[in-house]
């Protein structure tokens, strides 16, 4: 295998504010080990995402020194300097159920990698209404919610209801029946009564945490 | 056409306590017409379902005289004797948005039909919340609850995290994109994440009302 | 890993007469081991559903001598008191082949951990009409009816036009083809044309019997 | 438009023993036209299926005087000799509700075109088991049965588990919600408890004559 | 027809900062007609959205006089002052084709609504990609971009790999076979291979600018 | 685990000719070892389909012992007599590739359990044309042909276009991408150009072979 | 309607040897006229497509005059100069049915557009082999071939296995039940068994010649 | 198991200039050594597709000891002669990430085996869109080019517009979510706003390479 197999772009920062990330549920280990090197050669940093433990074992353990892994959201900073984070939470990221937490993870680390601190309340959906308003004035109080939610997903459109901030609504693969896969959360969201929340793809904690990274960027 | 197009369950009532309901949609005028005229020779009454306007103004003038008909919810009452509601209200037919009220109508009509008032209360979706905080009390009082949403039919789920009673969803097929034709919010329903609601067909109103009165034939 | 990755809503019962059931399917074993010592903590027992064997004998010896698990239906009583089921049987559980028996022990046991005794009928599908209408009076004994089909799911619908209790349906995703993941079943369920009956989400045995346990609650 | 336009093939019937009907739903009244005079320059009869009364009223006079048009099914035979139907009744056509006459007659139609007498029953469905058990011995005494249904098409399953002839399933398009457009009915068919069911295509009672044809040519 | 078959939610703007808008794709005209009213006797604006111009000629002439419609979007102000833009264009409303005019329309009279100017700038489809290079650097001078395609919906993708502000991608109907109904593109925004897009339901122009409406809340 | 978890239909033969089948896909290696203990006891055997190799190892020794187990398809005969098939061969099975022998293999153990001899003719598939017809006089030879094909299945139409038996398809899920699960190729053996094909859920070889069964009964 | 609504690009035709051409399903019959304008004003031709009979009669009768319109293809050339076809037949465009023609005419169209002649053989689908077979010396003599076919779309798969040449397969919206739409067309296209296939949107003659064309160019 | 389970097509060549390969996907190690056991006896030599290197080992060593096998695309090359590759590159095989190089090497292992070199440029999305123009010019030397994608698959709709030369889209199954099996990018492609773009079936890069043979044939 030949080192061409990819071609990175390490402009995209300077165009556009965000790195690019390296995905790596469908390439080998051999292939993301390549990728690393290369920026280890330009002694450039990366986010990994997706990246399973059987996969990072397969790495080479030079390269493998250089990652700093998190198991919840199988995420990796790839020689990451030391950094430390806002001490203000201007996001908000909120989950449904602790089912979810894989994917507020995602988001967390993606915020953190940008050195972004996080307001995190999990398990706080609507089945029990007063987890959520008990919790209202502190999601008030940061510019923009990440809305994490499988099932039915109804805990973005009553917060939509309530709050003014924007909101990400990010849709869960968790359920069974109707549920598996994510799709009625996902079309649930995208058919919430509440007004002006987005979506993201099932299970994106990563896309979540970039376009809020849009937002903050204009403020 | 001949009049054995049609098999006339007359026994129905007597094995399971509901009557036959003549369902019109991919009837002909003429079919309906047939129909009818069976349930005027043995002098008994019947419910009529999704009858258009359009189909109501084929039938014959002398049989269309002995129908009492709702344009609301396209039902109509056939060779149908005077009678009053009960007084006390047992079943409450909630819905989420105005535009759900033809099926909130079709649900109320067969209630009425078999002599049960209902508590009636329309537009009280979650997106402004207090809407239906302020009539909790109202609801609780009755034994059965019809929940009617389309969207992403939220309402039922908030609900089911806040009464006791025995909950009957039914999915609209209000809405546009994903919502089209009312399968984001019947999957929504089932995959509900409050615990015990039960579900029937995309506007059933006329099925919600039927379970209801299952129910309270046990109470 | 932190406690609050989870909050419980332990007011649940007095709002709505059920109590929040662990669901385990999407959790880690870590997880549901940090959540049982909450229970343990304050000395509150909990249903838990979909618990495989795997992620059981991941949790601490400690913990995990409390629990009493079922493996047809891969449910635990945490923390559980003894207790004696009613003498009665108000609900009937129903399966149309023996393929269903985890979905209807699933039903069967939520049942029991609220002291409910219950008609189980295992393997009357209607493609050997007989087995139903030799059990038909012993059904009708009953107030409630859980009816468990996979397949094309017919057993309700024969059901629902010989009986007048409620009857809450749960297709199953048993089967290949057309049939798998229960889809099919779940549709024609929602489509029957008997009326009244009421439906859960595939596989959704947990669901039914709350159901039926709100339904008990008003009678 | 130019006669080329279409290539029939009058070879067929000696291949397969059935001819080429003309299918008519998407070809223009103009086209359908071209079709028929070709048939008459050869002095050819034959069948048309789904030909709406709005279309045949743009073909030309001389060709429609030709025509015998059923206006519950949309066929028509062209240029067709007097004939009589056999005695017997080889195939039974039964359909579940009043609902699915259109798509018996078209069965039936097509029956008849082949010379064929059938046993007709309307309006049999599960729902009133009884209409369909008072009528089995009449059934089992045909060769074939052709079984019409819509919703959720629970009929040919009944059946297949008291008769022991071919059962030709067709689902119909009858219904809304998840029964809109037949594939509710469809799957439901396909994924039978009751083996050796074969299915056509929703609505397809044509095909289902034809499937029927083929066995008793065998017989 | 009674008053309260609707329930307005006047309170919304002081909790959300967005209006309620009247949808009135599923009420009718006589519907629509009384909720105006309500907002007449309480000298209060709406928004109207969907609202067909058949609709639009049932409403009585009084109600009607106060309307100001506009037949690309079917949206409609109603009792609203006159009242002036912002100078300064803070939203960009892009749209790949012009077949997605009235989708486009729909976001910017929302937006002017709420008195906000915005960029608009039709048909820059990638097929063209220098109809859209072209204009970068003016969109890049605004602070949130909505990005409307139907079909294939490649325009958002493009866009977000060259600049860095937020996008609100709008997935349209516009299409036949794969595209009809807009699903394809509303899945391939969904999938895009940029980072930090969101998206809204198909079609839904005006949910796109409440989005925009919430993070310009923020700036 | 009780015995009374299956409830067996040993009466099924008499009524339809066709005794029932133990489907084993979705039973635990206990359960199939319980119900084969009913039928060892009344002395009855069995045909099992989807019997994995897996779970036949589960099964009690002595019970294995008296099966007769057929791994291309999966299927077993148990506690069955020895037995000659029948001389002729009326009934054709042909499958268009390869890949498709499990399914096909399902359908000849079937018949061959009933004591039917078959044509078996394997990958005769419409991309090399001159496979399928130097075979076309042995295959009209038959009275019945099963006609088993995955991907796009032409092999079922191009022969419904050249023999007039009737012909059972059953779709296979052979294949990737838009091929995958087999609903490509069922989807397209129902929407067939040839009249009067059958066809039965994907891969169910059982499911055509009793198909063929019903027809010989009556010729 | 201001004119900047579209912006057209002249240029495509030197970037891709292809012109834009004006798709007017989903634009207005003013937004046609507009566009028309343009062309007018540069004195540049164009091609139209989905233009129906209805929005042909909106437009003002100057620019209609230049307008040659084709009403089984609803394609138009507008101000289009005399031009003849090329003598030889390079593409040859043919289509399983009758019903095929307006898509079988879109190609047609488009081919002649720009220039090219070609073999059109109508209504040659497997059903009867005999006219796809007569035909295929002819059908060899051309270099690309363009197969248009709904329902199973079996023609191209057949045709795979008997030519060398590129084909083109279009799938079409003909057919009801599995059929409508055409997705079962497209997707037994897609999985033909046929190798070296290559496909276009559902009823995109249009496409396909574009495709012929781009071919056309390299040989 | 005996050799008539398979029926090679050795005279496919002649007819349309493509060999039958061996698709192993649904094949046992068995069946596939069977196979080669046909080939080595006529000693021709034949190519494999998706051979899973645990299938790879079950084949007998003398067998296996013919293959060249290649890891990455799971193709193989069985029995094949020493030969050299064509100096030019006619066909461009390009991929938008370095997720889809499977799916490229089949197209180019494909190509190989028929004396075909190609272009080949992996991961040139559109997302970074200055790595797909600062290669036009190569692409545009080339006669054919296969553009294959996962996702939302925006590269050949972006290539579509710079471009003149035939375009085979291969749409691959990489992503999750929405994108989860490849229909998304399945759907993008085939709606793509650029025409003349063709499609195969999702990570069918051994179909693409045939397409493109076809093409090269006729130039």
């Amino acid at each position: 295998m030949k080192d061409n197999h990819s071609k990175l772009d390490f402009d995209r920062f300077s165009r556009i504010g965000l790195e690019e990330a390296i995905y790596c549920e469908f390439k080998t280990g051999v292939l993301v080990n390549e990728i690393l090197k290369q920026f280890l050669k330009k002694n450039k940093h990366c986010l990994l995402t997706r990246l399973s433990e059987n996969k990072l074992n397969q790495i080479d353990s030079l390269i493998k020194k250089k990652i700093e892994y998190c198991s919840i959201s199988n995420t990796a900073f790839f020689n990451f300097p030391e950094h430390s984070l806002s001490q203000d939470k201007k996001v908000a990221v909120l989950c449904a159920g602790s089912s979810d937490l894989s994917v507020a993870y995602e988001a967390i680390r993606t915020l953190s990698y940008y050195g972004k601190n996080s307001l995190n309340l999990f398990d706080i959906g609507v089945s029990g209404l007063w987890r959520l308003t008990e919790k209202l004035e502190q999601i008030q109080s940061t510019s923009v919610v990440i809305a994490i939610a499988g099932m039915d997903a109804a805990l973005p459109t009553v917060l939509g209801g309530l709050i003014s901030q924007p909101i990400i609504a990010v849709p869960t693969s968790v359920g069974y029946g109707v549920s598996k896969g994510g799709h009625t959360a996902l079309n649930a969201l995208l058919a919430s009564c509440s007004s002006g929340i987005t979506v993201v793809n099932i299970d994106n904690g990563y896309g979540a945490a970039c376009a809020a990274l849009r937002i903050l960027k204009i403020t």
